[in-house]
């Protein structure tokens, strides 16, 4: 049996969410073709963007772990042969470890009959502790089921999805610049001000609410964050100067995409031109001597599986 | 002029959204009858259920101090008399000094030829300074908004207000205890964990999404914290068996209402007997030698100017 699943890039955070808010992309994406062996355990082989940089050995492996983890929920006996297709950029803050994990994840429960979809998500979470050296389900949460996610826990998995409206724009900025997902844990404090957890909660809450409403001028006006943002924003060169230009250029809201250095804006497509928030991130990056690469998306309807 | 207002009890927090998060009752409310007089300044008088705990100097009660700041914001000159008839008891849990801020400030705001509502809530929040010690909008927002409440900001204020579903009804069990708010403010940690902040920026996010989507079990299932709820128990005898007692029958969620020693309890009337609720609240305190009242209410619309 053989299965090929995409699973597209994510930008968790969005500002006040730190761990817990999660938004997928529709593209770029990881491609993972998954096949029953007749030999036990999981084999991988990995290509496209980045692959040089990524362990290949599957326990030190997102999508490698993910795929182990179903294996053991699931009760399935055999192996798994996975070829995963990078397409996105490692280490830039759009969930590419965690799209390997979900493409990963999805693929090897279709092999083995279907687990439910939290239980998947729980999966590619273990996944992601390959990478992150903790388990986070922020971005494959978004990546497995597409809108924009708030995840309530990793252990049992509980998320809420909800979907924003069409309207809405993701534009990413992605620097040539490297961070580490893991010392961009590692400058994080290990307590914060109580008047900053009720800051964010006031403004996570609010961005929930604007997203329902479909208010992305209120949404982006709460994608302020003033516990992880300020420490990541450091180790973005020209993060100040990118954010002012992307807000004049008409973006609703601006944050660090994840763990940085791709930066996030939304942009209300009715009100503003994505493709000018885009130019005005780039040239800003440019004026900071930052070479930097733009997205463009809609929000994502999740991993998909392409042909078995 | 003679203007008469009235602005119900609210109950705040509701678990993860502390100082963020205010829910309005229909009853009880605190009346206001508010008069333009030939003097100068604000006059006070106080009548009704624990008015005589209540300062009546107008710069140390919440009504007054919300009065003079709406005189000072609207530029109103002159005097104002006002007449307060405690409908909300006092040190409650239930909003009470929010109450009667909330009241005076629309009041007075009408006397004053109008404020826009988020000044009202401002001027309230002044008010409520008189009472907590510092200002805080939890409260008041609700009580003049109605609906459900997400307090962005004080200064300026900004309030998100949602509408929770029909059938959510909230119970409330009114212990004979006295919790004073200073004493429960001071109790509280001034840092808390990072994970604790991630876990209260999921759970009240999922409120707002389940209030959202009409999901009650969802609602109830997110009203948690790990941060205030635990300290602010341990004031209130019998609180555990409370909670227990109310989810056995049927509440969805279940928080300290305020900084207590209400209770509150999230009802949904389609899948629950609110009364059978708040009798069990009511005999579980009882088994802990705590007389206890109960109100159950739909939720509020927020402050009504009654008659010129």
């Amino acid at each position: 049996m053989r299965v090929a699943v995409t699973a597209p890039a994510t930008s968790a955070n969005l500002g006040p969410g730190f761990d817990a808010f999660g938004i997928c992309l529709e593209r770029p994406f990881d491609t993972v073709v998954a096949k029953t062996t007749e030999g036990e355990g999981v084999t991988l082989e990995i290509s496209g963007v980045g692959s040089e940089s990524i362990p290949s050995d599957p326990r030190r492996n997102t999508a490698g772990r993910a795929a182990l983890a179903v294996m053991r929920m699931s009760g399935f006996r055999g192996g798994v042969a996975i070829c995963l297709k990078k397409g996105v950029r490692p280490g830039s803050g759009l969930g590419s470890s965690a799209a390997s994990a979900a493409a990963s994840a999805v693929a090897v429960a279709r092999l083995a009959g279907g687990l439910p979809v939290e239980k998947i998500v729980e999966a590619a979470a273990e996944g992601e502790s390959a990478s992150a050296g903790e388990e986070h389900a922020d971005n494959v949460a978004a990546s497995i089921m597409g809108g924009f996610t708030i995840v309530r826990s990793v252990h049992p998995a509980s998320v809420i999805r909800i979907w924003p409206p069409r309207f809405l724009r993701l534009v990413l900025a992605l620097p040539d610049l490297y961070v580490s997902t893991f010392e961009a844990r590692k400058i994080l404090p290990r307590r914060v001000p109580l008047a900053s957890m009720v800051g964010n909660v006031a403004k996570a809450s609010t961005m929930v609410a604007a997203m329902m409403k479909g208010d992305l001028a209120l949404l982006g006006s709460a994608m302020e964050d003033s516990v992880v943002e300020p420490l990541r924003a450091k180790l973005i060169k020209g993060y100040g100067d990118v954010k002012r230009a992307a807000l004049a250029s008409g973006a609703s809201g601006v944050t660090v995409s994840g763990s940085g250095p791709a930066v996030l804006a939304v942009v209300d497509a009715k009100r503003a031109s994505p493709s000018k928030v885009a130019a005005a991130m780039a040239s800003a990056f440019g004026e900071n001597g930052v070479g930097c690469e733009t997205i463009i998306s809609k929000v994502g309807r999740g991993a998909a599986i392409k042909a078995r």
